[in-house]
């Protein structure tokens, strides 16, 4: 049994919504589609969650939200007239469009979620309409019914655990069921949206609570590519990932789907596959636990920029207990998040985003260091990058990281500094930020051999 | 003006004192003389330092100390009969060995101390009258004339800052002024030795206090070797270290003189060469705060074995602020020494020396991990080296760490980490122990080209 996932792109049109039935339809262990809200048709098209937006922003206003409803209105009646759906289904989703406006303003900490999860409901529901027109035995079921019980935390809902014994009732429906993604239902009968990653963390939760053999995400690309091909001329596809090799690579720059949305699905060991809702022949990338071939050494190179360093030196560090956990405390008191401590003899590093160091946390850092720990010297040192090689099955191959050192040695690129962890999942480089396309162009050549 | 200080070896027979005397003669600068006790004169021979354990053992344990008294003296009167020094200094010494059985024993912190000290005490009082005996305007002075006030830590004495401007006072001496290493006194007028490094700290103490040009350090090896001569066959000898580079490669194996005795130099930015006083001509290894020369990249490579890696692993372990700190913590309060924490993404390791993991703190720790942190994984890896190549010139040149990954691939040495930190002084590799000697003999190979 699959749980299949369709992002906004997928279901933007009546035309992508044939595809859409045509891909549930070829296969019979499709039974959970979780749907986002229509995308953009073109570049210049608005998504139908930005216009919620924008009725929401007027209605708090308390301006005219005629214009603003009717859009909306009209994007839903495009796909319904066009796939010939009826007045039914288009006035179900009027009313529910216009009544947004009747909701409380005041002490209505739910309105904005209330308004965006819009989107995808109404979109659910238009979906299973159209699915039982062409004979499938299709229902739409809202997050509460299905048992998507979150935190009261709007924006930043999260699974109350109990949820996934009610999800796993559902195994057992004969019909195939559409669930709106991207928000679940509080103990009080809220609308609460998750924080990121959209649907996606719906499908994941579903994939997890059914107990899915696949977890199935269409989007709009064949699936994930070895490098950024916007670097990289043509890049290979990724045909398998574990999920610690995509966290890795979702960590330097790769943003196909959000990590955190992956969450249930690894911990609920389901193997998840990345599609093309255009192209759906072709295998797309799949997520899974453990490799099952005996794959190539590194599956991708990514890279990241805007980090920075605070190189920290002090004769004797290394004699003193405790010196490192008390500049991870002064980190944490000021409440910036770190992301790598290389560590020397009498030198550490503290690698964090740039956007974590604002210049009144970087002088008192400064200062914190040297009035407290009476460090020798402290430097910072901006317009970083991160380069990551990525790949479990580099354990098994001497001379990975050998080679990746070359590559920048010949491109007379700088290691800032190093670290490959025990895991060997990745190695991670710090380089200059103005070196960073050469030194992901240059790994891509070693480890991938670039078409042309 | 220079600190001159000579080791135990350098001192143990008539025939060394006259190579003593000769290179203090050489050279009008050598004002200031730091002796240790007398050493072995040969492999069976017996330290006078030794023999004072032993003779303060069975004094507090209340035996017959007679004998213990009279090795000590005819050491002494050995060195003496042959210098032709006469009855007076031998009277002197023969006195002050047998007053130690005199000493209380009963609350009395400083008495193991005080035998201690009495090897290089008398030992700076026979050089005195050797030296005066030969026309040198040459005189004993104890710590507490020139100033050597320590606080009240029997084995563990600490200068008091203080005791900088009581030192200084001795660069107008015209005398060239003996001093006896590896004890202070206290406030309290008592004998207190230094933890570790024996005379060496006393040199560096002196050095800084009369603001020295020099640091000479002799002792019986031409200086130090670029790797380990038991490893490598006829290594390098380096000609000018860096303190930080002899911080990094004291840290990874190498023991000419401990590290944490010249930090007093260091602090005083004295330059200090290791010089062998069998060998004077020879130039010895000088250890400066800066390189003067354009020297090569890579200065030596250091390897050390006893490592165990604690490796953590948690799926977004990335995004707990505070994870780090936390597991420091736990390490703090187990009063367990951290050396070196590579990072991945979603995994830790934690590098630190084999005696610092008992079996009962190595429980603890996978308990408090597991239960407080609940980290997905947790794995104990034993039998870990750590190789260093250090250089300070490594910043400057690009592909020395290629270079080196290089060569532990062609020998099929696997790399279990890797850190480079932004300092560049030094790069670690992390690799299994049964492969360091491979390693170390690879590394030199690649960057000092083996003679034979």
């Amino acid at each position: 049994m699959k749980v299949i996932k369709f992002g906004g792109s997928s279901l933007a049109s009546a035309a992508q919504l044939e595809k859409v039935l045509n891909i549930v339809n070829s296969d019979d262990d499709r039974r959970f589609v979780v749907v986002s809200a229509p995308g953009k048709r073109d570049a210049k098209d608005t998504k139908v969650t930005d216009a919620l937006v924008k009725y929401y922003k007027a209605y708090i206003a308390e301006k005219d939200v005629t214009e603003n409803q009717n859009w909306i209105i009209q994007r839903y009646r495009d796909i319904i007239d066009e796939l010939k759906l009826g007045q039914n289904i288009l006035e179900k989703i009027t009313k529910a469009i216009i009544d947004l406006a009747n909701l409380p303003i005041d002490n209505n900490r739910f309105l904005y979620d209330t308004f965006l999860a819009a989107g995808e409901d109404n979109n659910a529901k238009l979906i299973a309409e159209f699915f039982k027109k062409n004979n499938l035995n299709a229902r739409y079921i809202n997050p509460k019914e299905a048992g998507i019980i979150v935190t009261s935390e709007p924006g930043n809902a999260r699974l109350l655990p109990s949820s996934y014994d009610k999800l796993e009732e559902l195994r057992d429906s004969d019909e195939i069921l559409i669930i709106p993604g991207f928000f679940g239902v509080t103990a009080d009968d809220q609308i609460c949206t998750f924080s990121r990653g959209g649907s996606d963390i719906t499908g994941s939760i579903v994939a997890a609570g059914v107990k899915a053999d696949l977890y199935e995400n269409f989007t709009d690309v064949d699936g994930i590519f070895a490098a950024h091909p916007g670097i990289v001329h043509k890049p290979d596809s990724i045909s398998e990932l574990t999920y610690r090799e995509m966290r890795e690579l979702a960590y330097a720059g790769f943003s196909v789907l959000h990590d955190e949305a992956l969450i249930p699905a690894y911990r609920g060991k389901i193997p998840l596959v990345i599609k093309n809702t255009n192209n759906p022949s072709h295998p797309g990338t799949k997520i899974i636990l453990e490799h099952t071939s005996h794959s190539a050494p590194v599956v991708g190179i990514a890279g990241d920029n805007d980090f920075v360093s605070i190189n920290i030196s002090k004769y004797l560090m290394n004699r003193e207990v405790g010196f490192g956990r008390k500049v991870l405390q002064i980190l944490e008191e000021l409440n910036i998040r770190w992301e790598h401590i290389p560590t020397g003899i009498d030198d550490m590093s503290i690698v964090l985003r740039g956007r974590e160091l604002t210049p009144i946390k970087e002088q008192e850092i400064i200062s914190q260091l040297t009035r407290k720990l009476e460090v020798d010297e402290v430097e910072i040192e901006r317009d970083l990058s991160i380069i990551m090689i990525v790949g479990e099955n580099m354990k098994s191959h001497i001379g990975v990281t050998s080679k990746a050192a070359e590559a920048f040695s010949k491109k007379h690129i700088n290691l800032e500094m190093i670290s490959q962890g025990s895991s060997e999942v990745s190695v991670m480089f710090v380089i200059k930020t103005e070196q960073e396309k050469d030194a992901i162009r240059a790994l891509y050549q070693t480890f991938f051999k670039a078409k042309d």
